[in-house]
């Protein structure tokens, strides 16, 4: 095996954007696996670290770093005590890399660990040709799964998790922003059992992608039109769940305005501060409020997983462009224009 | 108006049976219905009275009191301080009568009453041409629901009620029993997102409707050929979740032997009393069973109806008879029959 | 009977304070009681009507309006069909008036009614001789319970509402505020098996409450101090509940800050909008918020009422004056002053 | 150190008993640990096997095997990758052993593992001078905790379980069996705020013991005796709770019939197969009933041990023995006797 790898690599001192560099391959110890990476896909909080925005992740933001976080790979070799996966299988990457021992960790709750890494952040990410991951982030497909799918069970299974905190079934569920998790969410609320699903998107191509996927009401991102939809679909009740996926303050505004008294609310997009009136948004209606970081390890990994083998979600919509991984830049670009869901890239 | 009405009514002297019988009217008092009947439905429960089985409902049988529990039906006149409904409405009947001042009417499960009365056991039922209800158990349908799916909501809501306790979505799900409410139930949770259900069916007509309304295997009723369909369903672990609606002590015995570690069971079926194992089929497991009685007062109604506005739900395949009232004999013959699923009557 | 009574009533145009007035007594309809008022208490959101500040209440505003909300009297008329109280039962009020045929109230969450309406804000209050309550507002003491007690239930069933939206016991509890509700927050979370609560407090005497009441550490509100006394007392991960008693923006702030990663939030008081970072207090620490307004019904008065007669409660330290009805302008003064926590009129 | 040590042994052969043998000390491999024993303790379960009882633990009995899993001890080796604990600390003992790859492992129910081991059943156990641990199961004890109190955590763990399941503040619970774990539900129950602790106990000793750790009425065994202590504490409503800590069918009976529609019920107790109805007991009340096996790993160590350094739990009435390991025959046959409750033993 050759002793470098291409990856895409990130300084602070390079403001916006990043570099093709050759990197050694790293190499794997007890618990670890080693995995040759087939596709990664662009997530919208990438694109914040690649173009230097203040709005996330810098305190914490390691120099140089590898970029990326979403990624299906085959395992190519496999450390001590490793007993979770072998090699040969494909894996869909966990960006979460919990430390084991702390409270959320000993508690079921290890993807908000107490001293929780992120791939692409804090740790070397998976823009590169191998990656180094611990077995508790490497999660092996069923039979069958294809890397361009196995690659969207990150996201997808934050979408997931926001579902499970909540009960979509027989209820009328807003879903705020229509990125790529907004336009899962909506795929699965449907599949959940949604009665009304209201969509917000600020993009003609997200409200039509939303409706085929199973909105049952599109509406523009104004407060007064998304207001209009909310009533009129509701009976003037407002909605019994809100999903903010657009990291908007907003989208926040509007999900909290749009969810009833005693409804629900999960936040999973990631707005900077904004003002806000807890009094009338969240005591008056007593709300309840689920802030959200990731998925389950492993009960949103098992269930999407099992709705999929079931070949109840599909997944063919969501990848709107499969570049080399060379073409990094150019995937970025891509991955903020209109038209666009999921941008992949190939080493 | 008229002062009497025909009803099927019933005493303790006569056995098996029941007579058709000129009965007056009844007049309504604060906070009451008069309800012209439009449908009515046989149910398990019906049968058992009617045939005087000893399973159920015999210590609180009132002598002689009109038969029958599931009732379409439009509002024709009301008392004073009604607020919920009005003439004209179209009703579906709510069976389970609270008396709103006891322990468990005033902390939210007035459907289990500590003083309940059930149609057609401790009460007057629905088998007539006029029915007085409270307004609480008179339940007004939106736009566009016919009297034949109407009277259809109260088994329904008991499948969804089940189906409300437990989390389908992503998960296994075993339905004991394939009368009405266990194929409403294996409706339902395709609806809400199972990723498996495994239907246990005594008869082929059963089976194949099961099918139809979203099974993904059938089995028969065999302990053994049960638990194959499981072992290799779920990979050797079993169910999350199983529904028991048969009543029968096989059902039960089922539904616990193949629920894995940690899944939900909920009993709604009627069993006589049966020999169990609690160390092994609940203890070691640490499974949790719900006993269910019934619907939600009325979340069940306010989520159910808000599938069906969505048209969701298809109620087209459930009814295969439909008799005047006056057959009523003719009518619990047939609820027995094979091929049969629900049997109206129409006054 | 008399005719008339005396009550204290609040006009728009009064600007601070009211007026106390001879008005009518009400009679009583449907479903209604009369109650002879025996103790009323001051609460913080009575102060805000009383001394006209914009934080709270006026869009509703009735004017005239008789001021007030927190009730114990005896039952001296009943209407037709009141079936849950009788002529001489000592009763609580609840505060907020549901309209009994909204979503809210038919799915088991009265207290949040979309069309509330609540004593002394949007319908006259309690602050006079005589209060016309709906049945549903009026809860009958069991044997044993003196006025002065019943008075603080309205309040005390507000701190147990918090509760029992979280598990407290075996977990560390953040009480930000120690007005009435947060004090009694305090002894309940050390009834309900809390193993460690700290108490934010402004004034010394606050302070000295909250450690007889339980606190097991007291903190003052600086955000450094508080800061400190969390890490210390919970090795630096944050409490696993907090409970927001203070209506300021300061305590949301320590209440998120407070908490730790998946832990959970009850904002009760009522701040003004205020600047708020929802990513890094909600989403990437993934806790749970819950908006909380009153009390449940009546769950939250039933399992309160069983405590308080169990003799688990004491309420002997809450009440630290007792001013007849006439001096309500001495009440609202002192009210306010430190060493005080209720403040009661007797009419 | 040396190579042999003395360890309570039994075979299939020897039906009831077992003999001290000395044996080899284990090896400490990857992930384990090796514990110098201080304190032992005796459980009901450890009983039916030393007695050769076929209620339970004979399927899966390895013979030759150590018997006994309760332990608290002092680590004296680690193996590689051990993190959670280090030599010289004071561990108590997890008895459940996962396996950390199956569907409960990886979704937070190791304890409930579908490939379980459990310490003195089907691995060897404690009864000896060294045991092996996986690290996931030694839980290391906070400062100040001394070896007597530690080893009594397991049981203590398996009560603080049970009342994690359900809600006990302002509720009324029936605790059937007053044998260790009984006795500590009912403190437990007392410290997280029950209103009314009803303890069902065989002998007075057990029933005297109950009134000093918070009972509120005390009955003895007989159906009719309960069920009218239940009556007069509910007023006729039956309990919220019951937990079923006896393992007899008595037990179980009495905790049904004692439930209110709508409780819910623990299941502890290992029970033989018996006769039960359903339809009364579990569907017409709609409980909810919660089987249980073990602790959670590891929320229940934590906020056990969280009451327990705050010094809300005292554990000085538990121990009634405490015997040389080489006089555990004496051990077995107090452990049955009236007067006694934890027997330990050191080695």
């Amino acid at each position: 095996m050759e002793k470098t790898m291409k990856a895409v690599v990130k300084t602070h001192e390079m403001g916006a954007g990043a570099e093709l560099r050759k990197v050694p391959i790293p190499s794997v110890g007890p618990g670890e696996v080693l995995v040759k990476v087939e596709k990664v896909a662009i997530c919208g909080s990438d694109k914040h670290r690649y173009n230097w925005e203040p709005a996330m992740g810098k305190p914490n933001f390691l120099s140089p770093i590898i970029l990326g976080h979403e990624i299906a790979g085959k395992v190519i070799q496999v450390g001590p005590s490793v007993t979770r996966t072998k090699v040969g299988d494909l894996i869909a990457g966990e960006t979460h890399i919990p430390c084991g021992t702390c409270l959320q960790c000993l508690t079921g709750d290890p993807h908000i660990c107490h001293n929780l890494k992120v791939l692409g952040l804090n740790r070397d990410g998976v823009f590169s040709e191998y990656v180094l991951l611990p077995q508790a982030c490497a999660i092996p497909m069923p039979e069958g799964i294809p890397p361009e799918h196995a690659v969207l069970l990150e996201p997808m299974g934050v979408a997931y998790h926001a579902l499970s905190k909540v009960r979509a079934d027989g209820n009328s569920v807003l879903v705020a922003g229509c990125g790529p998790i907004g336009l899962m969410s909506i795929q699965l609320a449907k599949i959940l059992g949604a009665s009304c699903i209201i969509a917000v998107a600020k993009r003609r191509f997200q409200g039509e992608m939303a409706k085929k996927l199973g909105a049952t009401v599109v509406t523009g991102p104004e407060p007064e039109e998304i207001r209009r939809a909310v009533n009129q679909a509701t009976g003037g009740y407002g909605v019994g769940v809100a999903l903010e996926m657009s990291g908007s303050s907003s989208g926040v505004e509007a999900s909290f305005a749009s969810t009833r008294k005693g409804g629900e609310i999960v936040l999973v997009g990631m707005p900077k501060p904004m003002n806000f009136d807890f009094q009338t948004y969240l005591v008056r209606k007593e709300v309840r409020v689920h802030g959200q970081h990731g998925r389950r390890m492993y009960n949103t990994w098992v269930e999407l997983l099992s709705l999929l083998k079931a070949g109840m979600i599909s997944l063919a919509d969501y990848v709107t462009a499969d570049l080399p991984l060379e073409e990094f830049a150019k995937g970025f670009e891509l991955a903020s224009q209109a038209g666009q869901i999921k941008v992949l890239l190939t080493p």
